[in-house]
């Protein structure tokens, strides 16, 4: 089957790390532990063919992060925790029902 | 309007650099220039509120790189140059056509 989708989810998460800004960021540490769980988490339950997860640079919600979006559906997550990283995989990247809880939502002007 | 999306496009640019590996890699310095290419076009065409362009690391696409994604749609293009940029910007980002001839398409087994 030809897809126009190479994942069928596909999870950035930031890992951006300011230096000498009064602007909060992920951070590169926090952002690095995160992107592991997510990777094991998947791997161990075999689904790396069809679900990515990466890092990735700023993603523009930094007072709100540590932020997570996942595409193709664009839900952003904020202030997520290593101890989120299950509740995202099982709920939203395997079942499908994103984790309103930690949900960023945008008004568009 | 509350929206799912953030963004209207999101285009994540890899600027992955291996070391001592087999595998090509897309580049830190490439992915870089290709990164300031499409937020200076975005800019300058005051679209920086719905366009974001970023980097990323590994999109898994290496053999094929500089690699690029543009969601929500997950278009991926392979061989990006900058020279490729404007033509992303105005016909896929604005014009929402794709560009065909820089598309990788996928076979999901």
């Amino acid at each position: 089957m030809e897809s126009n989708l190479k994942y069928d989810k596909h999870v950035f998460i930031c890992t951006n790390q300011r230096v000498n800004s009064e602007r909060p960021s992920c951070g590169e540490a926090h952002g690095l532990e995160l992107v592991g769980a997510f990777k094991k988490l998947i791997k161990d339950r075999g689904l790396q063919i069809n679900i990515r997860a990466q890092k990735a640079g700023c993603i523009e919600t930094c007072e709100l992060g540590p932020s997570v979006v996942v595409y193709p559906e664009g839900v952003f997550y904020g202030k997520v925790q290593l101890s989120d990283v299950a509740e995202i995989v099982e709920e939203h990247l395997i079942n499908n029902k994103p984790v309103e809880r930690l949900r960023l939502r945008f008004v568009k002007t």
